[in-house]
């Protein structure tokens, strides 16, 4: 199924007349991932990489450990015989797994103790620290190239204007994984999912997003042990705190030759 | 507790010495609702308008019909005194409530079934379309007004670059209320909670949203009865086929005195 679809719409301006055109808008299905035949999450994402997607979401919420832990995964046939909306999941130890978790997404049973502290603590405790030397350390120059080689390489962003990229990048400013979907963790998710299945090393590459950074993604860059994480855009608060505690570098703002540096050091 | 917090950073620039500076980022925490004691989503969000939040989340995701459903709401304090990130929801008839579906977000049970249409399909049985005359046919003047006057409202959007908006808007292009919110769905749920916490009738009343129109952005309006959602970015595909299917007005790239009407009909 392709990224993108054409609908009929019509174009206004100001003081202009009504033009009927043809638009191309970001394709947007459900996928429902089951793991041992029993739903555990359902997203609205952008057909394409769906394994990466699973495996990367099972992974950076805490589900499962590795693509080791993955007997067998399974995409169920469309009625069309391309890709369905559908993934099984058949784990080797299907026991040692907490599905509960997912279902509430709850880091903390703390009644009304509740609060950014309490949730970076449990991330913290259950993920260490990244240390320094497993970090990628970028120069100036890696992350101000950033920008320019995500935007060319955000092809169907280009043609539609709706969906978001993430990108593993390295010291070069290289991005060997791009991914684009129209949910940021998504495309999260696919990239950190291809990092796994790859059974790459992390400690050379860091995570680029073409949009905001909310505490989510640095969650999952942390999970995956990615020590570095870059965005087009502003980190949120919560971002921050868990990046300074898990010894990520968080890099916000990444426009225009400039960039604010929130934690870690760069090279 | 404060929308916006502020942090050290270090500002890079290309050719240019460091800058170490105090920058101002959107305040994330965690939000947990609960319904009859259990909870049902965690959810991170810029602390503020949280029972507007919860009553929004739970009428747009179909676990109650509005307000009246509610016979409690209790927001759990906060060790400092402030409001709390607990909310405790107490129903009027709690045996009529279906909190698992909540869990899972799934909408159709079919096996590998699931796709865009059939979730439509679903979503459309469930709530019908809205009939013109029960929606807000918006002039051109009023759509190509919204980005100026929502800009203006976005108080700590301007300030740290880190926050959605959604408002609602009137045939006059004004914003009786305006939110904003590190989640974009949250942002919605609050002002379509306030919506509903008012009585207030949706009919001439549309929802504009400061990003993209993603399908469950679609289903909100649907749900809580607003017929005409804009947005300053690209709608998705899923989105435009729901608008189609429910009578909505759907308006994407709302911006620079242009828009794209993509479904419906204006004044």
């Amino acid at each position: 199924m392709s990224q993108s679809r054409p609908v009929s719409t019509c174009r206004l301006r100001a003081g202009g007349e009504p033009e009927f055109i043809e638009d191309l808008v970001a394709t947007e299905e459900p996928l429902e991932i089951r793991v041992q035949g029993r739903s555990v999450a359902l997203t609205m994402r952008t057909p394409g990489h769906d394994e990466e997607l699973a495996i990367g979401f099972l992974c950076t919420e805490g589900v499962i450990t590795g693509p080791d832990d993955v007997l067998d995964l399974d995409i169920c046939s469309a009625a069309n015989d391309g890709p369905g909306n559908v993934i099984d999941v058949t784990l080797r130890a299907p026991e040692s797994v907490d599905l509960a978790r997912l279902s509430r997404r709850v880091f903390t049973s703390s009644s009304c103790g509740l609060c950014g502290k309490a949730t970076i603590d449990a991330v913290s405790t259950k993920y260490p620290p990244i240390p320094t030397r497993q970090s990628l350390r970028p120069t100036i120059k890696t992350l101000l190239g950033l920008p320019t080689q995500l935007h060319a390489a955000q092809a169907t962003f280009q043609t539609t204007g709706g969906l978001h990229a993430a990108a593993l990048f390295d010291s070069a400013a290289n991005l060997p994984v791009v991914r684009e979907d129209v949910g940021r963790h998504n495309a999260v998710d696919k990239v950190l999912g291809r990092l796994l299945l790859d059974r790459r090393s992390p400690a050379d590459l860091g995570l680029v997003v073409s949009g905001r950074i909310a505490f989510e993604i640095v969650q999952k860059a942390l999970i995956a042990r990615v020590g570095c994480i870059a965005g087009i855009s502003a980190p949120t608060s919560l971002a921050v705190d868990l990046a300074a505690k898990s010894g990520q570098t968080l890099v916000g703002f990444l426009r225009n030759q400039r960039a604010n540096v929130y934690t870690g050091q760069l090279a």
